[in-house]
């Protein structure tokens, strides 16, 4: 939680921290400022002090919304950093961070670096910074061990009840969905149609999709998964725009929208099959539903999320599948790990792998997908079910959006045989 | 162009580019792969040689699409890597590009560095890279005069090509707009009403126009304009989402969305009254339409832009407007500037401000906005008339979109008086 910042910045012998970039889409900065239409921002936060923001000034409107301590690049004229340096916009850019350092009296000291924006600007700035400030040094942080991954790890309730909202969205639009594909006609190949009697295809449901995302003030995630048949059984395929929709195939819908302007994802999966399933594939979703049950069951407070992990790779081997507990990178069986943290990232810690560290714990506050899967694209299925939890506070872990878990989806104008 | 690169490397004493992140919402690695799902790629180029795109094994797909050299990171093992990194990811890194480097023959020199990703891992790698490569320096440039901005500022007839499909698709918005707008029922105050009867909000308009973009595959630009009364003639208001439609008012419509998955963007502005004009509007409203006719007849090849943006200054000064010309920092008249480049970038070269170097020049290949436009908050009225234009190679400058220029649109279902 933010309120962790303090304590992630001494284990880090860091003496502030420096966020550079826009609100929107630049995790960091969206996750101090709350997001809007602040760009190009420098965010300055003292380990024990209060975060500073420093905006353009004809942003002040939106700077203010923050609720942060705001304080206006033209305090610092362009025109003067730019002619003491010599006409460089990046030295410009150096003594003007210098003299915003030196505003809140930060003079020596290691500084943590942090946002996602233009890599070269900031590296030539940084580059003049290390001659004109020696005395400060700039560290980065590779990614997943970062301050603000660790931060970031654990919800407080304005961000839960965020992840919810978006969480109501994403549900809804796959209620959505399930209900257009059921109401189709079915040719006598089985194919579904659409209202002008061609056949629907992949590429027309996810066009749906994005519009009943975007009413609704979601993002879809570029490449998100909603594929069929062999596709169903290769995890990260999206599926083919041009497949088209048929029954009793396994059709893994995996979808992770974001609010707009970059804010939370949700991250959902179910798995249907349209008018009757096979009797393997009904199997194969039997089995992944009686994981997913177990996972529900025995999550255990506290412990690292990769034991969860475990008992599911164990849970499966048992019913004859491949894991990754006894099988290096199997191609069938399960082949992935059992979730992940959910936030300002779609992935972010705690992690589940079999390889993870173990301070990824089940901690009261995160946020982690549960997605036990198994996968047969040989056998042209694969079954997923997806839904994200909340680690509440009294340890119980809640679904932040409820959706049943029908596998077989009943077509409304089609009849068996 | 593309074809600009190397020359623009020489210029710069530059042995090769480094571009590092995704292919998407990241300028220089999407102008230099077309786009796609290529996350987290790393694309090497030496002076004189092609492009290298190292990219993630489960996205060959995606990189074979690219049309460029591709070799897999899976040719330098990452549990190898970390290993003789003591476990610290962003040395490996450091280790992974250095061998790349080496498998491209470079092991001494400059290399530009340019991309939007996340910069604290990418500080962090680039930290260690100092240390175990000295030879290679990494160099960063202020944006305005990095090597892509100027590579970028001329469009191949690709680049047009993309620029007029999106051009169109935000004009098809602009008229759907304009037949919802005057297809409203207004009340005896002169307010619009939506088909409930309840009066017509800018929020309502806004909700509808990111609709028709969605179903085009284009994406609202977050904070486009629509503005209405005061709030037009403030060049940078977006318009409250509360404001009330009314008749006689100038509305000031600035939109500038862009291609799904972060790619070209079209700029575009008209200025409506609803029902009918005051004669102050009108007036200003022609005056605005006669100083952009005679930038189009103006269009000088090879003159600067600021140059024609002198022009408008002086014809508006003539007018009896305020200019950036004479007065500084106008907040009433002519209190922008005329145009700026537009492409992968809402804004790029060549600019247009009176201040602006002398090598932002209208050479065939560029593609500008000519906006001029005179702002009376205090009187709550603005206007501002907005097309993106082509300079062909044979000099003529032509509108990539082109839409009417009403001023006044007749409401369908009311009298006037």
């Amino acid at each position: 939680m933010k309120s962790d910042l303090d304590v992630l910045m001494q284990s880090r012998n860091l003496d502030a921290i420096l966020v550079l970039g826009n609100a929107e889409h630049n995790p960091p900065m969206y996750y101090l400022t709350g997001g809007g239409h602040v760009s190009s921002a420098t965010l300055i936060k003292k380990r024990g002090g209060e975060a500073v923001l420093f905006h353009q000034d004809m942003e002040r409107g939106e700077a203010e919304k923050t609720g942060l301590q705001i304080r206006s690049y033209s305090e610092y004229p362009y025109k003067e950093l730019l002619n003491e340096a010599g006409n460089d916009p990046a030295l410009a850019a150096a003594i003007r961070l210098k003299r915003m350092f030196a505003d809140l009296g930060l003079v020596r000291g290691r500084v943590g670096l942090y946002g996602h924006t233009d890599i070269s600007s900031t590296f030539a700035m940084l580059t003049h910074l290390r001659r004109i400030l020696p005395e400060v040094e700039i560290v980065g942080e590779a990614r997943d061990g970062s301050l603000f991954m660790y931060a970031m790890e654990t919800k407080d309730e304005a961000e839960v009840a965020r992840l919810r909202r978006i969480g109501r969205v994403t549900t809804e639009v796959v209620g959505l969905t399930a209900d257009y594909l059921t109401s189709r006609e079915v040719r006598s190949d089985e194919v579904l149609l659409k209202e002008d009697g061609s056949p629907l295809t992949v590429g027309d449901v996810k066009e749906k999709i994005n519009l009943w995302l975007a009413e609704r003030g979601a993002s879809p995630t570029e490449g998100y998964i909603f594929s069929i048949g062999r596709d169903a059984g290769l995890p990260h395929s999206q599926g083919n725009l041009s497949d088209l929709l048929r029954l009793g195939q396994t059709i893994v819908f995996d979808i992770y929208p974001q609010e707009n302007g970059g804010g939370y994802f949700y991250d959902f999966t179910r798995t249907w099959s349209l008018g009757y399933a096979t009797p393997e594939a009904q199997k194969l979703y039997n089995q992944v539903k009686v994981v997913f049950d177990k996972v529900m069951e025995n999550f255990d407070l506290n412990a690292p999320f990769k034991d969860l992990n475990r008992m599911v790779c164990e849970e499966f081997e048992k019913m004859g599948h491949q894991s990754p507990l006894n099988t290096a990178a199997p191609v069938e069986g399960y082949v992935h790990s059992l979730g992940h943290g959910l936030g300002l990232n779609v992935h972010e810690r705690p992690w589940s792998g079999l390889t993870a560290n173990d301070d990824n714990i089940l901690r009261p506050g995160v946020i982690v997908t549960s997605e036990p899967g198994l996968y047969y694209p040989e056998k042209g299925m694969g079954v997923r079910i997806e839904d994200s939890l909340w680690v509440r506070p009294d340890g119980k872990a809640e679904i932040l959006a409820e959706y049943p878990y029908d596998f077989v989806l009943k077509m409304k104008k089609w009849k068996n045989g």
